[in-house]
């Protein structure tokens, strides 16, 4: 059954990959510039590219096996709704990607003439992968549900693009943070020279490391924070309207799809509105494109509040879900902000050393989660008092429905540090190198805001899906408790509190191996060609390419298939309380852990930054900047920063997601063949007890 | 009314403390050496008292008032109770500490002459520590249980013994670990002077801190568990054998007292057999002394069972207790054991550095979570099943039955650190300190067995605890749902689970500013003073201790503030659910942060020690020992890990267990003045929905 707001969502859809594919086509006929500047870009996209060629590969060979049990056990549908999520996650990421390698150097070539024309370039590369993800997401989920018409049939498309994002993120992450580590190690701390120098010979691996990380693994994380937001809501809908009328139903399980298309609509206004000439106006401009698509999204909303006939709290839900999002971000920022005194402060400890340094940014992470999880809290709390359990999946699609525009804002940052890294190895003007860094220096601070936003909306989709978890069973007829005081759901809570720390633990491993590797070629590049040193011979760039992509696909199958077996194993063994109550544990756990682990990363980033730009002074007024001891202890901060902050921090965000939409599909499969028994009990009282006990508290009127 | 068992109860542990006096006596007729050695031995002795005298003066304050507003909102029976708890507390800390710090120099003069006094008088002085804690323990839980028959008037004893815990541990942790980071960064690091060099003016403050931490603050932390383990199950009892027979019932209440009686008896057993005369056998004999103290408790409650006609499911779950203690305490050797391959592979990360050094640290530490997390979910499923919810509470009590000689083990540790610094400030013959420091090693061991313990004891003791919360609430007719789905729990639970993070990052960044200003009056003094390094000048110790005495003070009241008010001010606010949340998550998170805590930080100090005991090669075979660019790196993950094992891990297993002991006295108040409701409801769906859904899942006959 197709609706008029069904039309709606398909029509915006394809109109944000039409605009997508014409911002792409408008930066293919930009100048790349002279043929030293082509030649470098061509090494980062052909390095890009090759990446995303091997990890598809082995991926496909896992997403078919997947559909094919899928289709054996959950059913066809659920089979080809998997499918088609890994494929538009794909080609997603594929799109972002190939645009990101191209704009960088385009961005450089501009940035000879004007700010204006380079902030254009990159940014508009960072809409198109916003736009390909919220047009393939909202595509996907409309032309599933016209299909089969039942929001249960399409959870698998949310399992398809969770799966394609962990092996990405996971993959992107220690991809990015081994050629980081390795340039910089040897570059820079071993041989002293710069930054993204081109006799560095993992200088080209370090640039795809960005756009592969940044690019890909971030596109792939919200691409299914917004499809499972979505296809969550929905199925919630279905329970919260259950005894209302067959219209308020209809209109509530539409109304998400009409809310993302709204959210398009803002998003592509809102491109418009990002221009500056004023390198100081650069964060100014991006932030007034995501205002203006957040009044497009509050003016639509409201109207449809009035045309469906819903009641006024959900359209509260959606703001509160805007609003969150916006601040979540704003927390980031001040707790890893070089302006802000927690950073300053972490570089004010490096007097003492490194290990003060260190403790201080430890401290710092764990202090930066108070204030978004009281946040999230505040908000899960109007959300559900305005609109109730629907209102709490509402509020994750309203935070997530400019995503066109808030992930094109986050995917400009790597745009222009490649641009920056292209300018310095094919020896531009400073003044080239100048206005990229301006930009640059922007995109961290939005990259930092980003993570921020990405963790938030990761933490209200998996709320939603974990409610949409036990509506299913209880649509099956099963119902079981979640009481926390059960010991079966305290051990589910205490496991899945767990898998967070243990999945760090391997991601953070992961990197330290694959560096390894990757300081063990570039030192034996230097020793058996002293040529490169001199400018004289050329680095065997693609060596590192290739090591950093063996080891990215290498490590990052052992994460990926602890994310997905865990629940399976859990749910058939001990049954669904206790698989719940891990859902819930390493949901608090993961956020928490990834607040943690991304803030004091971006915080010891940032307070080395401060050194760097020589604004610490010692006791008599002069500069601690470059080459002080301050500055060694501060780069020491920053590399264990490294991990936590790109590849273990924001992995966890798509564990606990993908935990979640695994335990919602399998839900058929746990009912005909899990255990559903628990512990048995001493004496009869203790059953009467748990029996009687849970009475709603929420009804009030005791 | 007094029955034979409460008897039995009253005897042991007067009988303990006798035993303990004795020892006592034992130890005080031993030679306390040299003029020179008494000195020094004065100095810490006096340092320490003047801390705890300090503190004590603090906290009375603070425990009076809690006790009048108890007398008030709750009941004269809670006031009293709660004296009595904090009283004991303080006297089992006093006594710990004085014989700790008599013991230290008399062990360095029995070193003199053989390794069997010497390890004879420091385990003795742990067991008057042990025998204290648990003597004063049992007696004064018997004792108000005899005078006020209900197991609910005397949680305050329980609330007493937090109170005193939670501040001598976080102010211990704080103590110490500024003593010990100033003492190393000015002494060793700059300049350049070896450990526990008379010359280093906070060497006697380090010394004073390991008692303060270590003795005082470990035994205020156990304490409370054991009170807390053995109230919290005589109120389970209560509701899990409510149907039962009166008889059983009677039993089933006073058996945790018969159960820590019998473990009492079975400390003071297992005493007789820790003796060697054989340095690579110390870990050995103590763990021998374990051994026996664990066979009297296993055929002791077999007794028990027979004799009192319980099910064998409960003898189940105190075997399953005494196990799980003793695994954890190995998992926790296996990952901080110089010996074994990750402290060793941190060691080999020092290669390429600190930062790969910390992040290895960083990673050992996550995925050290693991095993005890799968140990303590196996020991809840097998007490649940063999005896119900009063089996979690009867394991808990079981772990802690030995507590008298595993407290002995742990608590010798610091006397034979603090003995091995008097024999290097006194220039004793070198082989009294290769003596004592045999006994270090081993003491360095136990402790992080200790920790380990520690975490897992408390783990279960807030379970129980946490369980006892809602079997309050239902005898006081107020019955509510803890289902994790139910908005107002996902919001405690979340919130919860940020509190131990916040709580983490203020008693760290309380260590680095007191460390702060212990490192600026060493470096005062040392300039002030050059007679000093010349060993002509005697260093002002008096101040390095007055300083870390008033730090400590000061820096320990706002985060046990945060611990004792935010359940109140949460129950209060958002009500009883909410609240339930809370402590789950603040459970989940503390146990997981704790152990991470506490095995990252036991796992670089054993790796730095691997490297200074030479036992790292290069690729040539050479050996990598100290002042090599691996032990700098090594000493820094080292300083980093100080407040990681010593102040913010440990204070976690206080903060859980206060925050359940503070929900449960509040009961009345929460039922009388709190908040019951929630968020409203948008659909009446959703009421009907929650309602109907928590069937119990453990009756299994679906």
């Amino acid at each position: 059954m197709v609706t008029p707001l069904m039309i709606l969502a398909g029509v915006l859809a394809v109109g944000a990959l039409g605009y997508a594919f014409t911002l792409s086509n408008r930066i293919e006929q930009k100048s790349p510039g002279t043929d030293e500047m082509q030649k470098i870009a061509r090494a980062v996209q052909e390095g890009a590219m090759a990446f995303l060629r091997t990890e598809y590969t082995v991926l496909s060979g896992f997403v078919a096996a997947v559909a094919i049990a899928l289709f054996a056990f959950i059913g066809p549908e659920t089979g080809v709704s998997f499918l088609a999520g890994a494929i538009c996650s794909g080609i997603a990421g594929w799109c972002g990607m190939r645009v990101a390698t191209k704009s960088a150097v385009r961005t450089t070539e501009a940035a000879k003439t004007s700010l204006t024309d380079a902030l254009g370039i990159s940014f508009s590369s960072g809409a198109v992968m916003g736009l390909s993800v919220v047009g393939l997401g909202l595509l996907g989920v409309t032309a599933l549900y016209w299909v089969y018409g039942r929001p249960e049939l399409i959870f698998g498309f949310g399992f398809g693009a969770s799966s394609i994002a962990i092996f990405a993120r996971v993959g992107g992450g220690i991809f990015t943070k081994a050629a980081d580590v390795g340039a910089d190690l040897v570059g820079k701390v071993e041989s002293g020279i710069p930054e993204d120098d081109p006799r560095n010979p993992a200088t080209i691996a370090d640039n795809v490391g960005d756009n592969v990380g940044d690019v890909a693994g971030m596109g792939a994380d919200l691409f299914e924070s917004y499809v499972g937001s979505i296809i969550a809501t929905m199925a919630l809908a279905l329970t919260t309207f259950a005894a209302a009328s067959k219209e308020v139903q209809d209109n509530a399980l539409i109304f998400p799809l009409a809310l993302a298309a709204i959210g398009i609509l803002g998003s592509i206004v809102g491109t418009f509105f990002v221009k500056t000439n004023d390198e100081k106006h650069v964060h100014g401009a991006l932030f007034n494109g995501l205002l203006v698509a957040s009044g497009v999204v509050i003016v639509g909303t409201a109207g449809l509040t009035v045309m469906l006939g819903l009641d006024w709290g959900v359209f509260g839900a959606v703001i509160s879900g805007l609003v969150l999002g916006i601040l979540i971000g704003k927390t980031t920022e001040y707790y890893t902000s070089e302006q802000m005194s927690p950073a300053r402060e972490i570089a004010n400890q490096s007097r003492t050393g490194p290990a003060t340094n260190i403790i201080q940014g430890l401290a710092t992470g764990m202090r930066s989660t108070a204030l978004p999880l009281i946040l999230i809290c505040l908000n899960i709390y109007l959300a559900y008092t305005w609109a109730g359990l629907y209102g709490i999946g509402i509020a994750a699609v309203g935070m997530l429905s400019t995503l066109g525009i808030s992930l094109g804002v986050d995917a400009y940052g790597p745009v222009a540090d490649n641009a920056g890294g292209i300018a310095e190895m094919a020896g531009c003007d400073p003044q080239v190198r100048q206005r990229t860094d301006s930009l640059d220096a922007v995109g961290n601070t939005t990259a930092a805001i980003g993570k921020g936003f990405a963790i938030g909306s990761a933490a209200l989709t998996a709320l939603a899906l974990f409610q949409a978890y036990r509506a299913e069973f209880l649509k099956e007829g099963e119902i079981f408790s979640l009481d926390i005081m059960d010991p079966m759901v305290t051990i589910g809570l205490l496991f899945g509190g767990m898998l967070p720390f243990l999945f760090s633990a391997f991601t953070m491993q992961s990197v330290g191996r694959a560096a390894k590797q990757m300081i063990e070629e570039v030192r034996r590049q230097f020793r058996e060609k002293p040529g490169i040193m001199e400018g004289k011979d050329t680095p065997d760039y693609a060596s590192c390419v290739t090591i950093s992509t063996k080891a990215a696909i290498r490590e990052m199958v052992m994460p990926g298939l602890i994310a997905v077996l865990s629940p399976i194993v859990i749910g058939l063994l001990l049954g669904p309380a206790a698989l719940g109550g891990m859902l819930a544990g390493a949901l608090v756990t993961a956020v928490l852990l990834g607040l943690f682990m991304a803030n004091a990363g971006g915080a010891w980033d940032n307070a080395k930054k401060y050194i760097e730009a020589g604004d610490m002074k010692d006791d008599n007024g002069g500069t601690i900047g470059k080459g002080s001891d301050e500055h060694s202890a501060a780069v020491i901060g920053d590399t264990v920063g490294d991990p936590f902050k790109d590849t273990s921090g924001p992995s966890l965000n798509i564990l606990i997601k993908l935990m979640c939409i695994v335990s919602l599909v399998f839900v058929p499969v746990f009912v005909k063949y899990g255990n559903k028994g628990g512990a048995k009990v001493v004496t009869k009282s203790q059953i009467e007890q748990s029996v009687e006990s849970p009475k709603n508290p929420l009804d009030g009127d005791k």
